[in-house]
């Protein structure tokens, strides 16, 4: 395994009422097992109107309308930051979607988003979590790609800015920003992210550890065709 | 879509110091989807020595000593319950793995499922959870299954009871107790279960949902071949 002494150490996922489990926690089981080989830390910053390190819910947020009923099955977490004091020179921001992306509450987080994306090494967002970076401007010009599920409404919301949306891709890396399909293929891209910033020996070696049969080529997502 | 009135409703998760994040988040994600089409919920219940319903980590605690290297990211999760006072009447409980296993800490969970086991419908481990339920004698005499990474350290240590562990399915099901391989396995075998107690299109309709490439054969799992 090689080491990279240049490689990013301190990463944060961002969380918001309504956040998609998956979409952080394929991630974050990665990024748990690759500290076991490279010095990590990873912050969860609350991206919430709740009280300064309340718990963060996966259920929806009330003024998020749907046609669908709302599940009722979710998990709490507990933030290490908020967006007010959030951890100060990470390396790569995690932006998971939900449908708690489409609450009003989510806007502070754009603001962090717009604030921080100059200073980030890396940012990776899963599933409409791309929402919440085309809506601070970091996705302008460049190559994305979102949940499958969503396409339509997701695409057409954020048409402006030049965004160059990609069905076919499991996952789109354009410099440093990289954008995965709906849920599952966060952990697709978590894994293609290792690979790229250390090598694929390790990414092969975490995805044998938790026996994740890893989908690795980013230009194709079967979820292109079933939506 | 099958409406089945019998279908269990009441879900649980155990969580312990040292749980696997994708052991207990892949079946969430999966109940979290199946509860936006059937009447669900799930409680969390705190197998843990903390104060009642303190939020309980993912990481290794101090008493499980390893030869290699701990993680130093984590994710940390609020209960709803605790062993002392369990929620009433569940007919589902999903045991995770995770190297707090080996904590001397999960005996009163041991206790727990071996009190519990009889009052429920289904009980389904994940990865090394299938040894707190060999502790429990839930797998005497069963057909059973566990992560293949650590294969020969597990059916080893649990080689009482007869339990006829099987190295190539990717999740076995003996009656109403399901156990899965490591890790990722356990997202798989939730699947399976929606398509043995609903039916396998809803499972189908859902595994399309969070996008994920459902490995729908139980008796196959590739990573008996791997470890």
């Amino acid at each position: 395994m090689a080491t990279n002494n240049a490689a990013p150490a301190k990463l944060a996922v961002l969380i918001f009422p309504g956040f998609e489990p998956l979409d952080v926690f394929g991630p974050v089981e990665i990024f748990q097992t690759l500290s076991t080989k490279q010095l990590l830390t990873l912050s969860w910053i609350s991206a919430s109107t709740l009280p300064a390190l309340d718990p963060v819910s996966s259920l929806i947020p009330d003024d998020v309308t749907l046609s669908g009923k709302k599940h009722t099955v979710a998990v709490t977490v507990v933030p290490t930051h908020t967006l007010a004091a959030p951890p100060d020179d990470i390396d790569v921001l995690l932006v998971p979607g939900g449908l708690g992306v489409w609450s009003r509450g989510t806007e502070p987080a754009v603001d962090y988003l717009r604030a921080t994306f100059p200073k980030l090494k890396y940012v990776l967002s899963v599933c409409n979590g791309a929402e919440l970076l085309a809506r601070a401007r970091v996705l302008d010009g460049r190559r994305a790609t979102t949940n499958k599920a969503l396409w339509t409404r997701v695409t057409t919301t954020h048409a402006a800015g030049g965004i160059r949306w990609e069905k076919m891709p499991r996952w789109v890396a354009d410099g440093n920003v990289w954008t995965s399909g709906g849920v599952s293929a966060g952990t697709d891209m978590a894994l293609g992210w290792v690979a790229h910033v250390w090598d694929e020996e390790l990414a092969r070696k975490i995805a044998n550890v938790v026996e994740y049969e890893w989908r690795n080529d980013p230009n194709f997502d079967v979820f292109a065709y079933v939506w």
